[in-house]
């Protein structure tokens, strides 16, 4: 194929994601109507919140390496955006985060109870569109990402403030918060679609690798940036107890004055010396090591449209300045 | 049949179910375990709370209407419990409650964080069993089961404190707090087993009337007895501003002597007065009509064991000093 070619045939395909992903707005603004009153002033606060929809690609672009109906696709990466949002409504409790893409929270405007049962309404409403869609084969791997989510959020919570906290925790801690439900989407459009059982098991470590990179990235970011991606002050998660790689790091090798600042509660002075650590440094190269794991996986499926699109996709997450 | 037969047949269906409910605690057991020490802990201290398993015995007994395998048939009962866990745990959190059949709830033992979580994992854990052993129509109505429990809370949520609360939005909110899940109990097990669709309908209905009275008359007993089965004092819902029906009839009927005590926040006044109100009265006659609608129902499905057993639970259940 002619460069040219290429190229022509690689806006075709982004014009076709962009109108799957139209539907699948659309797809998702139907499952947040309710038909009772209060319900529906909940979903109404979750509709506006259009996000970035990357799982909803991932599943877009997973399923074309099988053969499987458009409008089951489209309906599937509807149901993995719900199940995203269920988690983030839960999360924001945990987090107290106010504010999310600039629109207030469900659980900071009516209330930590209304944000659990929106949580769990919206887990409800995904399992109904998952079980129009999808094998019980798949509603178990959906299943059971989710409790992957739920030990990831469980461990966090045991381990804040513990010098305690390990590396290979911190790796199971992220890929519950991150890399499990890339990698279900990912793969579930194929396995639905019956791929190839190689692309399949492919899909899923390019989903495990690219989510791990992208969760690394943001902690590193809240380390090296003035202020992260969601407006908070850098070295938050630090402020929280979360211990990340960078921190980790640090700790592993005893140094003493990170670990005398972090009994202090001197957060600030443990951002400043993490700034120039080693420990950055190896998770800078962890970070790395997880893109290019991710970059060359994608490299060796079968050429086309969604490889490109996909290549393009995952650079752009994860080929970041920090 | 004489009725000395009858007698021994109806232990023998006891025993029979008494085996079954052993291997339901032994399902439940294996599937609170985890393999990570965070959750282990947490599962663990679920895993000491038998209950009643109401539920599960509702999956049995309509699970006999139809033909389906004993297994599947026990692990059907087995995700209803685990369901109803899921719920106890995040309307504890609702509550604030500290105890739960004398232990102490999972939030006030380890946080509301911690308490999001764990429900949030038997959800899925729930659903991982279901998955294996019904239908997707069956998941469907799983999830259409949680999106009632969740809108009846949302529901009471919104309408705390609120004189504006009316019996339709009550009863309403009653059958998810409560009904629904009696309901789906009762059916899920006849459906699988392709039971009689007349008898399906009949199960469903009996479940929802079931659920209607056993709350109602919780709801009644709230007022009445000294210290609710809860071992908290009388009047408690009303305290939290859960105005119930007792209440809800005074209030419609223009009682401005509840009303005025209401708004001033005298509630040992308001039960006072509602101990000797035609409310009170008017609701014990509603938790009849329900109790005679689901034992009518009882009394017209196919004569046998089950039925039988069914007809005592109810009674058992419906048929209390109030």
């Amino acid at each position: 194929m002619k460069r040219g070619q290429a190229m022509k045939n690689e806006n075709i395909a982004k014009n076709k994601f962009d109108e799957d992903l139209l539907e699948i707005r659309k797809t998702i603004l139907n499952n947040l109507k309710s038909t009772e009153k209060n319900s529906a002033k909940l979903m109404d606060n979750l509709a506006a919140d259009k996000g970035k929809m990357l799982r909803a690609l991932f599943v877009l672009i997973g399923g074309s390496f099988g053969n499987i109906d458009r409008k089951k696709l489209i309906e599937m990466a509807s149901a993995i955006e719900l199940l995203h949002l269920a988690t983030l409504v839960h999360d924001d409790i945990i987090d107290e985060a106010n504010y999310r893409r600039g629109k207030s929270t469900i659980h900071s405007s009516y209330g930590v109870k209304a944000g659990i049962f929106t949580g769990d309404y919206l887990f409800a409403q995904s399992y109904v569109l998952f079980s129009k869609n999808v094998s019980p084969k798949s509603i178990i791997e959906v299943s059971n990402t989710i409790k992957t989510i739920c030990v990831g959020e469980i461990n966090q919570f045991f381990s804040v403030f513990s010098l305690e906290s390990d590396i290979k925790s911190y790796l199971k801690r992220i890929n519950g918060k991150c890399a499990s439900l890339f990698s279900l989407s990912l793969a579930i459009g194929a396995y639905e679609g019956n791929a190839d059982k190689a692309i399949i098991k492919k899909l899923k470590s390019i989903g495990y690798y690219t989510g791990m990179a992208f969760q690394l990235i943001d902690d590193i970011l809240d380390i090296t940036s003035e202020t992260n991606f969601l407006g908070k002050p850098s070295g938050n998660d630090i402020k929280e107890g979360i211990y990340t790689l960078p921190l980790l790091y640090e700790i592993k090798n005893s140094n003493n004055l990170i670990i005398e600042n972090l009994r202090n509660g001197s957060t600030e002075k443990v951002i400043e010396i993490l700034r120039t650590s080693e420990g950055l440094t190896k998770a800078k190269e962890t970070a790395k090591k997880y893109t290019f794991k991710s970059l060359k996986l994608i490299e060796s499926l079968p050429d086309g449209f969604e490889k490109s699109y996909l290549n393009q996709i995952v650079e752009k997450m994860l080929v970041r300045e920090y």
